[in-house]
């Protein structure tokens, strides 16, 4: 492929000519938002799509810049889909933000965990106050990037997830699209955690399952698109010939945004935390969690 | 021109073919910098360059990115070259930093104010605590973005003047280049001030001479390239003829930055407010300065 | 007085003894929220009160560090409360957040601000497709601090009025309160403007109708106790008689600030944010308004 | 007690009266520098200071909110005090910057851990491109506050050392003093870890050598008094008896701050950050690691 993506939607279009072995694909309309699931279910599939064997799923909701309600069908429809890819039970959670906070476009997981609802530390008695019997324990980090802290955002995780033995690892980053059109429209949620070499920066070894030992749900939103996958795409479109493209100069070093990202960042970290907040407390009004949060 | 640009040297590239009435340059290099000057000097001059009539100063200093020495000769050209563009004598000056503070690429105005040494409110008496008979006065603004105050920068920097008569303003602000090659290695003095369109935002009228009454030198960095302007870029080089390009999709609300923008925006930032602060305070070491606006 | 505040309710408590010609005072309470309005009608009550003549109205919200929801009472009454200091008529309203950023204590007025619905530049169609005839126009500014912009605030603001002409302002700033139980559960209005010499810092000089030369309504949080003011307080609390209190060390340079002054002031802001935004745009729901500024 | 610090010095004034056992004390002057030092060497030195057994050392400093030279006699004190605190050899270091970043007075640990110069993830040959033969390990968190992330400090910590093992663990956060006049012009250092309760929040439970199978050392800065503490003080300096102090009412939610924090809290941050970065790679110009880390 001569181009980066982070998002198996943007993969499978690739080899879509004809149907794929190990790749199963499924789209549904709910509350008029757009859900592409697509599950990668052997090594053959994983071949295909460059994607570790898992569900990944497409959520198109509406552009994160238009000033929409945040209580909306994209909300709701982002928290089951959550829902559906957590374990079962009301075991501690650990979110992790990834990302840089001072690079715009990488903001996106330290601005949700500013907006999660940590409760792990609030003890059932003050959980009673508010009407509840308990709260599902919740921790938050902001593991940093390597060049600040020396350390992987991978070390920083798992060393805290031996700590507090969590049920379930979230984590959220900013990804790559293809296309420019997909960013800030699009979320992904997947059981197959983060890879390396993605994002705006190259933050992260792998974070899954596997290395954490328990479930790994990964949500992230495209934000940027590289600057070498933008050059192909143009070339592309206009009928350039592959050997031309290749010897072309390809803008390794620079990432392509929307001119809004400050305010598409702002608006998709909230959607995203409160989408998280409210699948991890069904007992809670949104509106109540949103007051406690902000 | 199929592209967009905010420095006078590409746009002279792209009409370099033959000499042009009206437009006069000169290029040196001092210390090893090499400074490159465009005069245009009547009408004729500047329909070609699409530039005002004026001075036009290119420095191309080491990359932002590196981590060289702030007391470089980087910051002894650019201030020398601002201390030929600013009017004789110590008259009060106004600095302002345009930009928008949450959009990293953009931020470069208001991170200069937070480096400059505004003396306008001190005392003589202060002054005179460290040796020197006075302080030329020196006052800084950030006057934000049009969607955020309602207001034009021109506006609240005219208003201001208008206030406190300063005998020269100096405008900051991000720019747009070309080419990516440029970003983070060229700074561009001018004194025919800022003119409306340009940049990562739209967030300005004309900011001249003419508008304020007093000279207006504008001191900016290319931090991005629109992403309309990539596109013709790269297909312009890879031979794709006029006819073609036109039709494509051309990524109008796009922009092009480094992956290291930050770091760029933090160094090209203290570059600046330094030439700034040492053009205006000959009489102090650099040094002292910098630790008393750090 | 051996102490310094910013309220006019905590002066007249001190004079209270008997009552004084030229000050009114009035209590009512809406909707379980007490608004206590002091008028100075003429000389003799200024000199009494240490205020210029003038409507002081004072609202007790419920602490601001509760977890309660913005549209709450607290928000209608000081909606209501600001509408009938504003003068009749939609014409332009400039909104100045005054203080410091970089002091948590200080930062109520610019984080206001950046809560602020900017109108101004807003064109009529554009109203149109929200389904209003209009919206007033409204501008924002943060005028910074005199130590960074070598500028009084009143000089920005007065540059800035002259310019774009107001028919009212409205300042916001942190106030200084003598007693610690009042920071974080007041608001106090008034259409005085501001005079010098409260607060955090010392970042103004007067600026009132006089000065601009249209009505200015001052919109104030307590969110310090003055060291020495503090000092005082408890030496008297404790029947220390005053000619020893006068020979103690007074902590001039000191602030008291609740320890959780970040949430104090993040929860205030929002509250005095949405009481003008919904003040000023009475055709709008708040919560729609909500959503485009945050 | 009846007052709250954070710093050995402190509390010994308060018993000084009499010599104790298990308490020595060693004070000299280098460079104009006070360096007061405290060892607790027994059980009954433990009681009697009320802090665990090991070596207290104070460092007087000029005021932080001088505009003085970063390279100046404080550092390098500072810097050969932590050396002689840390233990022989080049191993990987863990520093952590506790506290709020959202309260100016707690910031501290947050603003120097950006200051860091990390470099656990620099391969030997980029350490070679600077003429060194390799760079020591160090790698900076800042684990943020229980309420924003559900986790004491004391169980991130704990995981990432164990993942990481590094030879020593560095703490930094902000104190409290018992008086005004110590804010931003004392620096203790101890090789007895950080212990609960204290500071601006209360934001940690034990970090120390037996919690962490490292030595650790912190570093603290006394940047707010509390309350409590001054109230008492103010009595007691007046010659309140004991019996009345005690029935007043002794603003336990409030903190005491200089009005300059955001300038004490800069420049503590940079002079800790550096004296860090200077003891833990002797083999670099302190101007060269400054110039990598802003």
């Amino acid at each position: 492929m001569n181009f980066r993506t982070d998002l198996a939607l943007e993969r499978r279009e690739y080899i879509d000519k004809h149907s794929i072995d190990g790749v199963i694909s499924h789209k549904k309309t709910v509350s008029g938002i757009t859900v592409d699931t697509i599950t990668v279910t052997n090594s053959q599939g994983e071949k295909a799509l460059g994607k570790p064997i898992g569900t990944y799923i497409t959520v198109e909701t509406v552009p994160f810049t238009n000033n929409s309600d945040l209580f909306s069908p994209s909300l709701y429809v982002l928290r089951d889909e959550l829902k559906g890819l957590l374990p079962k039970g009301k075991g501690c959670v650990l979110v992790a933000g990834l990302g840089n906070e001072d690079i715009t476009p990488d903001a996106l997981g330290p601005r949700c965990i500013s907006l999660l609802f940590a409760t792990r530390h609030i003890p059932d008695e003050l959980a009673r106050d508010i009407g509840l019997s308990s709260l599902r324990p919740v921790a938050g980090i902001v593991p940093g990037v390597l060049g600040k802290t020396g350390m992987e955002s991978s070390e920083i995780i798992s060393g805290i997830a031996k700590k507090i033995e969590p049920s379930a690892v979230i984590v959220i980053d900013a990804l790559a699209a293809r296309s420019t059109e997909r960013l800030g429209r699009t979320v992904q949620l997947s059981n197959t955690g983060i890879s390396p070499g993605s994002g705006v920066g190259n933050h992260r070894q792998t974070i899954n399952e596997e290395t954490l030992g328990v479930p790994v749900i990964a949500i992230g939103v495209p934000t940027v698109v590289d600057g070498r996958t933008l050059a192909f795409d143009i070339l592309e479109k206009a009928g350039v010939d592959e050997s031309t493209i290749k010897s072309s100069d390809m803008k390794d070093s620079m990432m392509v945004t929307p001119k809004e990202v400050d305010a598409l960042i702002e608006r998709a970290s909230r959607l995203i935390a409160m989408a998280i907040n409210t699948a991890l407390h069904p007992d809670m009004e949104g509106e109540d969690i949103l007051a406690v949060v902000s």
